[in-house]
C-alpha cells in the first residue's frame, strides 16, 4: 500500500514524484517494466545521505589523525595543515573551503597533501580498522548523537524503499571509499563493493610469500563533479536510474542520470531546517538551479522529512 | 552429491582439491563456515576462462578496428601499428609481445598508443554496441567456433557451482573492462559490474542539458601484474578467497589471495593440451614456480578437463 510506504516522508508532491517513479520503473503503471539489473540508484553521501554539518565527519576523523601526528612529530606545527591544528584555528580549514568554492584550490591541494601524508604506507586493513573505530566511537559535535546516528531516516527508507522493488544502490561520494566502507552495510543496507568514492593511489608489495596493499601518499581521483559519473561508470557499467545529491558537485552525476526511454528522478536534498539539522545553501547554488531549469525534484528537510534523524 | 558436481571435470586430485575448498567455506567438514559476502572470487579471463591462442580475442577486434581506420586514412600505413597491419606483418606483432615477456615495452607502447587512438572520442555506448557486435557475430581463426564457444566449459561449471555455494565471482582481467562486460553475463553468468579489467581514460562532457562518457586516447591503468590486487580492492574492498589465473601477470593476484584463518584455493590453468586446444607455457614461467613452491593449485587442460569448450 502507498500508505505504507516511506514512512518518514510527508505526504506530498516530492514522496509522490518517488512512489510515481518507482511504480513506472516496475510496470505498476501500465509501462514496461525497467528490467531488474538496469535499476541502479546512485547516492551522494556527505549531505545526502548523512550530515555534512558543521563539517563533513571524514574531516573530523583527520583532524584527530592530524593531532596525532603532531604530538609525535611536534616540528610539523610550522607547515600547513598541521599548523593549523595546533594553533587551533579551525578558520583556516574554513578559509580554504571559501576559496574552494570561489575557484581557488591552492589551499585545498596543501590540506590534501597533508590529508594523503596522514596514511600514507598504512595497509587497507588497519586503515579500515582506524576508520571503524571512529565511526562507531565518535560523536557529532552539537547534535548530541554518535556520528552513525546523523544518517537520514528518510534517505534509509528511501533506500529500503528501492531495494524492495528491485534497485541496486551504490553511494557515489566525494568522500573517501574506504572510510565510508566498513560501515555502509549496517548504515544504509550497500555492501562495501557498491560504495564509489575518492581513493589515494594503493601500492602492492609483496614479501615473496604474502602481498598486502598500501595507502599512498597520492590522490588517485576525487570522485566529485564530472568524475562522478566516469566513476559510477567504472563501476557499474550502466547510466542510472536515479541520482541524489545535494551540491554542485553533484550536477553531472544528476544529469548523466537520464534516458530517453526509461523513466529517472533527480532528487535534490536542500538544507533548510536550521531547528532539526542546518540551514544553507552555500556549494549548492548552481545545483539548485539547474534543478530549477530541468525540473529535477528539490526535496525540503524541513517540509518533506518527517523526522531528519 | 559429490559425483553430480562439476561434471565437465574428471575425477582427480585438482577437482577434489576444489570441493574440498568449497566444503570447508561453507563449513560442511565441521569448521566455522565463511559469511557469505566474505565469499569473493577472482578469475582472469584470457587463458583463464576462455582461450587466448593465437592471439587474444580483444586483439583480433582491435586489428579490424585498425584495418577500418587504414581504409579512411591510408597514410596512417607509414605508422605501427598501421604498417604492421597495412603489410599483413602480423609477426610484427608477435615481436612486440615477445619484447614485452623480455622486459622492453617500446613497442608496446607504440601499439597502445594505435590502440587508444582507435577508439577516442567514442562514446561508452557506442563501444559496447562494438563490442557486443564484434562478439557476438566473429569466429575463431583455428577452433572452428564462434568467440563465445571458446570460454572453457570445466570453468564456466566451477563458476556454477561457486555460484550455487554462496559465492560472487568476479573477471579480473588485463583485457579491457567495456570490452568483456556486454558478454559477460551471457558467457559466464557474471555481471557487467562485477568485471574487472583495463580502461583508458574517459571525459564527461555535457551541453548544458544532457552528458555523456567518452573514451580518451590515454590508458587509466593496465589491469596486470601488481595492479590486479589493487584494482581487486579498488572495486571489492575485500581480499579473495579464491584467485584462478594462467600467466605470470596473475601472479599478485594470486599470492594476494591468501587468509591466515581462512580457507584459500589458487588456480593456475596450465595449457598442455595441443590436440583439443593449445599447447604453450611462454608467459607463465614464473607462475608455474610459484605454484610448484607454495602449493598453488595447477589445473591442467589435458587431464583435468573431460572437455575443453
Amino acid at each position: 500500500m502507498a500508505e505504507d510506504v516511506l514512512p518518514t516522508w510527508r505526504h506530498g508532491p516530492t514522496r509522490q514524484s518517488i512512489i510515481d517513479f518507482v511504480r513506472r520503473t516496475c510496470g505498476a503503471d501500465g509501462s514496461a517494466a525497467v528490467p531488474v539489473e538496469e535499476r541502479v540508484a546512485v547516492f551522494d553521501n556527505d549531505g545526502t545521505l548523512w550530515c555534512e554539518k558543521p563539517m563533513p565527519i571524514q574531516v573530523d576523523f583527520i583532524l584527530r589523525r592530524l593531532a596525532e601526528m603532531l604530538a609525535a612529530q611536534p616540528q610539523l606545527s610550522e607547515r600547513q595543515p598541521w599548523k593549523a591544528v595546533a594553533e587551533r584555528d579551525f578558520a583556516w580549514f574554513s578559509r580554504v573551503m571559501a576559496e574552494h568554492y570561489a575557484g581557488d584550490d591552492t589551499n585545498v591541494r596543501t590540506l590534501g597533501a597533508g590529508v594523503l601524508a596522514a596514511y600514507a604506507g598504512i595497509s587497507v586493513e588497519d586503515f579500515e580498522q582506524l576508520s571503524d573505530d571512529f565511526l562507531r566511537s565518535a560523536r557529532h559535535p552539537t547534535l548530541g548523537r554518535g556520528y552513525l546516528q546523523c544518517a537520514y531516516a528518510p534517505m534509509i527508507d528511501l533506500l529500503d524503499y528501492l531495494a524492495a522493488h528491485g534497485f541496486t544502490s551504490y553511494i557515489a561520494s566525494g568522500g573517501g571509499r574506504d572510510f565510508m566502507r566498513p560501515i555502509s552495510q549496517d548504515v544504509y543496507g550497500i555492501p562495501r563493493e557498491r560504495v564509489i568514492g575518492s581513493s589515494s593511489t594503493f601500492a602492492y608489495t609483496s614479501d615473496g610469500k604474502r602481498g598486502s596493499i598500501t595507502h599512498q601518499p597520492e590522490a588517485d581521483y576525487l570522485d566529485d563533479g564530472p568524475e562522478k559519473p566516469i566513476r559510477i561508470w567504472n563501476r557499474t557499467g550502466r547510466r542510472p536510474l536515479l541520482a541524489a545529491g545535494n551540491s554542485n558537485g553533484d550536477v553531472p552525476m544528476l544529469e548523466f542520470t537520464q534516458h530517453r526511454d526509461k523513466p529517472t528522478l533527480r532528487l535534490l536534498v536542500l538544507h533548510d531546517d536550521a531547528e532539526r539539522e542546518f540551514d544553507y545553501i552555500t556549494g549548492a547554488e548552481q545545483a539548485l538551479k539547474r534543478a530549477e531549469t530541468d525540473g529535477w525534484t528539490v526535496v525540503s528537510v524541513k517540509n518533506d522529512w518527517m523526522t531528519v534523524f
